[in-house]
């Protein structure tokens, strides 16, 4: 026997069971999505090179996975490479197709990613992503609505979350007050770590980035600021109150909070000045989920852009979105043992025969079953019952119907239920009304 | 303006449009799918070059397209490549997890490939295949649960269609009983274009090949074979008696149309003997399924190879599958305007609103209805109305709910319809009712 074959590193195949539970993950999210009128887009694995350079910075540069055609020599640069994330291609979407598109553009695009990096646990080179966004508007409307969308997909999955939010305009006030408006990215990258590394050490990141001392001292009464969001939000807004673009940012979290309350949004939402996510493009609302009942750092997160397709010569089109980190979700689920035991797409009853005449009986009964509705599988020979029944217990099929001469002459099938054991026989009308 | 940017020849954009109509296409193949049992498995898109190369002839070996880290340098040999079809990463796939996989084993597979085919017209370098097989067993049963798969797909559609079918071992006996058993691949490449450039040039073909005048004679009256299946099938019964392999055939088609007629299947089903789709791995039945309203080439087609993992050093696992070619009944759906009207992820309704209290009160509608599972959009600016119903439009929504100060005093919104024009007021109750 040959080697055994093998895929490339940091890449995976899925099976019955991974897939059964990756399209429940997909279909629940797809669900709300469009309960909430948004459509699905799908753009190519390849884009040019072009479109990917340079919009993930050096270290991105180098992750990218890169095509060759056969055809081409070996030393020819590579014109095409694989798509990184999904944000840059639906940039490059909605200024391609600007024309056609109807804004507001509300789109989710759930496709494949890939970068070159290091495998490592839970760090693959190929994995999907699973993004929602709306371009074309600036109303507050729209991160009312993720917001409600995170609640709904995270009630129907069965999973406790909190969302952290934060506003980058208020981040942009903090730095004018503490009188280093210039540092204002210094100051969210190490501010975002507060969580992780503690305040005397971002602290040390600011000296270190060259904020006099007096700044940090202004700054350390936000990192220790304490209480509800009401609370946080009217210190905030006092010590904010020289600022435009601070007081602009207190302002969209108020009335972003309040739309919440109107709604009756039930989800737990924290105003968390620390949180930065660290990406540069956000503009405005930030945010952060994560479940409540495992360790697993964040699931879903996102926030509002200003000038996502500036990259491609068409400014000033603002967006907001969030994307679901889905090999988190999948790994979160399988910790809390929430997926549920039927799944939609797994079959309901097997049927077992124990020769060439049964196998057609059983071939007709799963017909007209079928033509019901029920998913139904004929074990495609009559072999030993151990066999069959093998068969069925490694399949989790729940249900199997035996067909013998007995069965056969009496226009039955003995059913037998594979948790119990118990088994009886049963007409073609008992065996549909099982699945009513 | 920068140059618009723009995606790798011979790759496609689908938009909201184009993706409700796959995810229509795809949804309505895979919950037939499920109904028997089948299950879907993904594989990733770069496989190890030894994996690809030499699977697919010289042909297919320069059409790969070959994958590099950007870190590698420019002269490194790849190691990986894209997918090229779903067959190989599939044997691939069965031999690296034998060990987990309980057979028979029922699997369905959605996912791109990727060609560098010269780009043309319904010619791609990106597009999806469609593949269902059942490996690990040679029950004539999964021959005919694929027939009926094919027919309760494309009745679900609404496309007529005809499968024709034929069987490799009747054509090893012709091969035989023509006395040139070995020139069997040239005789099934031949005739398999009968239909497309005549049996002159067929004959031809044959004469270059090498064929005896005396063999292409013998094998005419089988070219001209007329009448119906039985007919037909007694015919060449008659013709391939003394051939061990051809009587196999013959009484393995015999056995499929009979299975066919005792499960009522209603498939025009053609036996055809100068089918052949040019596989060389087909070593049993073999299908091909086209629309009959429409001239557009094989649909679906598939066969029975008893060798797909020996590549993998894996002998003697039987398998036998279908591939749906889902651009092309695409474009037939498109074709025949077969389409539903209100295909299942689209909005069912627009909220459009005058004023800032009035999107609030839009917003509480909308979430209360969301709760009842219609699918809803709130135009997110109190716009000016032409602008709201001008996307109203351009969405094909077909219902928009109008929110005034009147209607938000009296509890109401204004309906309209937006086919017909007509509107009226209506209670949260009387709308809710609309969607039921």
């Amino acid at each position: 026997m040959a080697k055994k074959p093998s895929i490339p590193k940091g890449t995976r195949d899925f099976g019955s069971i991974e897939m059964a539970r990756r399209n429940y993950i997909f279909n629940t999210i797809k669900s709300v999505f469009q309960l909430y009128g948004f459509s699905q887009i799908e753009t190519p694995a390849m884009e040019n090179m072009e479109t990917l350079m340079g919009k993930y910075g050096e270290e991105g540069d180098k992750l990218l996975f890169r095509i060759q055609n056969s055809g081409e020599k070996a030393n020819t640069p590579p014109e095409k490479g694989l798509r990184y994330d999904l944000t840059v291609p639906f940039a490059r979407f909605v200024v391609q197709h600007r024309e056609e598109i109807q804004f507001p553009f509300k789109r989710y695009q759930i496709q494949p990613v890939w970068r070159a990096d290091r495998p490592q646990k839970g760090r693959y080179r190929e994995f999907y992503q699973c993004d929602v966004d709306v371009v074309g508007t600036d109303s507050l409307m729209c991160e009312l609505e993720l917001i409600q969308i995170v609640e709904e997909v995270y009630k129907r999955l069965g999973i406790n979350v909190s969302l952290k939010l934060n506003n980058r305009k208020v981040l942009a006030g903090i730095a004018e007050y503490i009188g280093e408006p210039d540092k204002l990215v210094d100051i969210t990258v190490a501010i975002d770590k507060m969580e992780k590394i503690g305040k005397d050490a971002v602290n040390a990141e600011l000296s270190e980035k060259g904020l006099s001392s007096q700044a940090i001292e202004r700054l350390q009464p936000i990192l220790e600021l304490q209480g509800g969001n009401d609370e946080k939000l009217q210190v905030i807004e006092g010590l904010l109150s020289q600022s435009e673009i601070g007081k602009k940012g207190v302002d969209e979290t108020k009335f972003l909070l309040t739309l919440c309350k109107q709604l009756g949004v039930e989800l737990n939402i924290e105003f968390d000045l620390t949180l930065a996510r660290g990406l540069n493009y956000y503009t405005g609302a930030i945010f952060e989920v994560k479940a409540q009942d495992v360790a697993m750092g964040s699931i879903t997160g996102g926030g509002r852009y200003d000038n996502l397709t500036g990259i491609f010569g068409m400014p000033n089109v603002s967006g907001v979105g969030i994307s679901f980190g889905a090999d988190r979700i999948y790994d979160v689920l399988l910790e809390l043992d929430l997926y549920p035991n039927d799944m939609l797409d797994s079959t309901q009853l097997l049927f077992v025969s124990f020769g060439e005449q049964e196998l057609l009986y059983a071939q007709q009964w799963a017909d007209k079953l079928r033509k019901n509705g029920v998913r139904v599988e004929v074990f495609p020979e009559s072999a030993k019952i151990k066999k069959q029944m093998t068969y069925a217990n490694a399949k989790h099929i729940s249900l199997v119907a035996i067909v013998g001469e007995n069965e056969m002459n009496k226009n039955v099938v003995m059913l037998k239920d594979m948790q119990t054991g118990e088994q009886k026989e049963v007409t073609f009308e008992e065996l549909v009304a099982h699945f009513n």
